[in-house]
């Protein structure tokens, strides 16, 4: 039976754009699960199944009910643990915080201020007030406010990829030699505004573009062929 | 037979001040090795046994000359495979890299710009000449326009350990429950400021400020018992 995976969506049903449900996904595949996704709506929070957090992702696995990316990975590393590992151990597991850490006060927050109003543009017609009244709220102004210096702020979000890069630089992945959960995090950020924006992060020639090239390749290129804006 | 450690010094022999040799002198104590220090000055290029790159720091195990901290780390874990790992596995292995990639474009640049003139008044004498030279080069003004506005640049700097700060609000160590080298490579940084400056980086109810305290403790105090300026 595959594991049910409420999934964020845009006005287009098959328009996935968030970032932690892409870690789960790439997660997923990772560990060779089936998988059914169930597109989901900001404003619709009673459709989750429970517990949930009024966020996604959620997964149920069988009577299973989990939610929180994080706990999603924990759950999948131990239930299928005779599967590809996501975190390599112990000392790896603790290491892969440290790379969420990095993703969700460095990498993400700044992504947003490039896309946040792309999401709003193809927010499902539903989602959009609340999404634009909560986000409005976070930063304090408008959303065209937030990204109308954006293509100024480039050089800096670019220059804050450093120790990204220069992992890049030196291996293939984050985790070694091939993907781990680690990269599935980083890669979530950037699957996530690819997929909303057409608004380009990275120079052609990044070492880091090229990663993302191989992880968009990844497991029959799931990633790749998901609707995107982005190349 | 101890291993020996080529060491960097400031005027007084036994103050240790370099970053990438602190995480050394951590990972030998974590791999219960007996080791001798040797004292090493900047100028003294021609002191160190071959090869090397002109700095330390380098280790002599017997026969065997290693140079460059992470080789030196690498060589330890493979030459040593039964003593307490540092790493935890190829995954492992990688990750910390990324750790070390933060350190060294984040931490330790920004770290430099609060203690660079407290080097210089500490550096041996015959040091302090090419101590000023190459690093007003680099930075393209003097040692003290370089700290003149250190107060102010302090929130920033506290702001841009978010990473390290959250996943140390979760866990106690960057590797988990336990440290290994990946806190050794961090802990090197916060070590050298300290060993060679007063000057505080951290708040005191930081959760960073906790984790270095742990470390400070580890191997029965060996850094906190170093010769240091800071507290």
């Amino acid at each position: 039976m595959a594991i049910i995976l409420y999934d964020l969506a845009g006005a287009e049903a098959d328009r996935r754009f968030s970032p932690f449900c892409w870690r789960i996904r790439m997660a997923l595949a990772h560990k060779e699960l089936a998988v059914e996704t169930v597109p989901w709506r900001f404003t619709e929070k009673e459709k989750l199944p429970h517990p949930n957090a009024g966020r996604v992702p959620v997964i149920a696995d069988g009577a299973s009910v989990v939610h929180d990316s994080a706990s999603i990975a924990d759950y999948l590393e131990t239930r299928y643990s005779d599967r590809p590992a996501l975190f390599g151990g112990a000392v790896g597991r603790a290491l892969t915080s440290f790379v969420q850490n990095w993703t969700e006060t460095v990498l993400q927050p700044a992504s947003l201020g490039f896309v946040v109003l792309d999401i709003w543009r193809h927010a499902a017609p539903q989602d959009q007030a609340y999404f634009r009244q909560s986000r409005e709220e976070r930063f304090g102004t408008t959303l065209e406010n937030v990204v109308e210096d954006r293509d100024q702020r480039l050089p800096a979000f670019r220059e804050s990829l450093a120790p990204l890069r220069r992992t890049l630089e030196r291996q293939q992945f984050v985790a070694g030699d091939a993907p781990a959960y680690a990269d599935y995090i980083v890669f979530g950020a950037f699957q996530w505004a690819r997929a909303i924006s057409d608004f380009e992060l990275l120079r052609v020639d990044d070492p880091v573009a090229a990663w993302r090239g191989r992880l968009l390749d990844a497991f029959g290129g799931l990633a790749r062929k998901a609707p995107a804006y982005g190349g």
